[in-house]
C-alpha cells in the first residue's frame, strides 16, 4: 500500500486530496501547523526535518497549504512580503530540499502555487510572487531529483466553496469545484509527469 | 534630461546598459556592492532605502545585478538557497517596494531574470526559482503601481560575451549579444509597456 503525506490535509483543498487519495486507496498521513497526524512549522527546517524522520515510508508528498501576505503594493514592505516568502515559498521548497533525502524510491512531491500569477489581483503581488518561484522551482529542480522522484506543482483558481466570500476580491474570475484541483493533485502525485505545472483555470 | 540609476552598473550587462542609456541620452548615476557611484548592498533595506534617500531626481531605475546559488540539488539546502533569495529575488523585490516611494512620476523600474527558469540547468534551481519569482512579481505589481510608473522585468538567455566560459553549464543553449539584451533594457525602461517580461531567448 502506498503512503502519502499531505501537508496542510486539514484545509478545504486539504481535505479534498485525502478524501481523492482514499479513493485510490492510498494511505493518507496529515500534517499541519495545529492540526492533523502530525505538526509541522513550515517555516522551520528543525520542524520539517523532525517530520521526515519521524514519518517514514512515504511515497508521496502534497503540499496544501501555505501563508501569503495581502496587501496594497504601497503597504508591502519588505518585512510583511517575507511571510509569504518563509510561509508559503520557503516553506514548500524546504519540503522538497529536505524530503529528497527521506521520500521512497518512484516518489513524488505535489506543491501548491495559484493563478494569480497569470491574472493579478488587487493586493496580490506578494502572493504572485511566490506562486511563479513555486512554478519555476519545481519545473527546474524535477529534472535534478535522484531515484525515479517526480515533482510538480499545481496552480488552481479559486474554488467554487470559497467563492461567495473572496468574489470582491476574485473580480470575475470562474471559480472551480475543489473536487477538480485534488483530482490533479492525484493526476501529479500517482501519474508519470514531472516538472510539469498544472494549471486548473 | 532624464535620469536612470543602474544598479549592478559595472557587470558585463551594467556596463552596456549604461553605454546604451547614454546613446539615448539619459544622465546615468550606478550604483553597485562595490563599484559604482554609489554603494549599495541589495540584501540590505536600509542600504537601499539610503540609496533612495541619497540619490533623488530618478526616472528609470534598473537592475543589472543580483546573486545566485548554484548547486546540485542534492547540495541545495534551505540555508544556501537563501543565497539566492536574498541577493537576487528579495534584493530587486526592495529596490521596488523602497524605491516606489521615490521615483519620479512616469518613471519606470526594470529587473532582471533569466532563460533557466524556461529551460533548467544543472545546478540551477536556485536560481529558476527567483528567476520566476521575479517575472511574476513584476506582472503583478506592476498593475499597483501609482502616478503613471511602469515594471518589467527582462529573462535574457545567456551572453556572446560569456559563452565561452559557461558552455558546458549553458549547454547548447545559442548565445545572445549583451548589447541586444541592453537595447531590450531601454526598451523596458524608456518605452511605454509595462507588467511585462521581455525575454531574450
Amino acid at each position: 500500500m502506498k503512503r502519502a503525506l499531505v501537508i496542510g490535509g486539514n484545509g478545504t483543498l486539504g481535505k479534498a486530496v485525502v478524501a481523492k487519495l482514499q479513493e485510490y486507496s492510498v494511505e493518507v498521513i496529515t500534517a499541519g501547523r495545529q492540526s492533523g497526524d502530525y505538526h509541522v512549522d513550515m517555516t522551520s527546517t528543525e520542524s520539517i526535518t523532525s517530520l521526515f524522520e519521524t514519518v517514514t515510508n512515504i511515497d508521496y508528498v502534497i503540499v496544501a497549504a501555505g501563508q501569503t501576505h495581502y496587501a496594497k503594493l504601497e503597504e508591502l514592505t519588505p518585512e510583511n512580503n517575507m511571510i509569504s516568502v518563509q510561509g508559503k515559498l520557503l516553506g514548500q521548497v524546504n519540503i522538497v530540499l529536505i524530503g529528497q533525502h527521506y521520500i521512497n524510491d518512484k516518489g513524488s512531491f505535489t506543491l501548491v502555487s495559484g493563478i494569480i500569477q497569470d491574472h493579478p489581483i488587487l493586493k496580490g503581488a506578494s502572493s504572485a510572487m511566490v506562486n511563479g518561484a513555486i512554478d519555476s522551482f519545481a519545473k527546474a529542480a524535477a529534472y535534478e531529483l535522484p531515484r525515479g522522484i517526480r515533482l510538480n506543482s499545481v496552480s488552481p483558481n479559486l474554488f467554487v466553496e470559497s467563492a461567495e466570500k473572496y468574489k470582491g476580491v476574485f473580480i470575475g474570475f470562474n471559480p472551480v469545484p475543489v473536487e477538480r484541483v485534488a483530482n490533479t493533485f492525484i493526476q501529479s502525485a500517482l501519474g508519470i509527469e514531472t516538472a510539469q505545472t498544472f494549471k486548473i483555470y
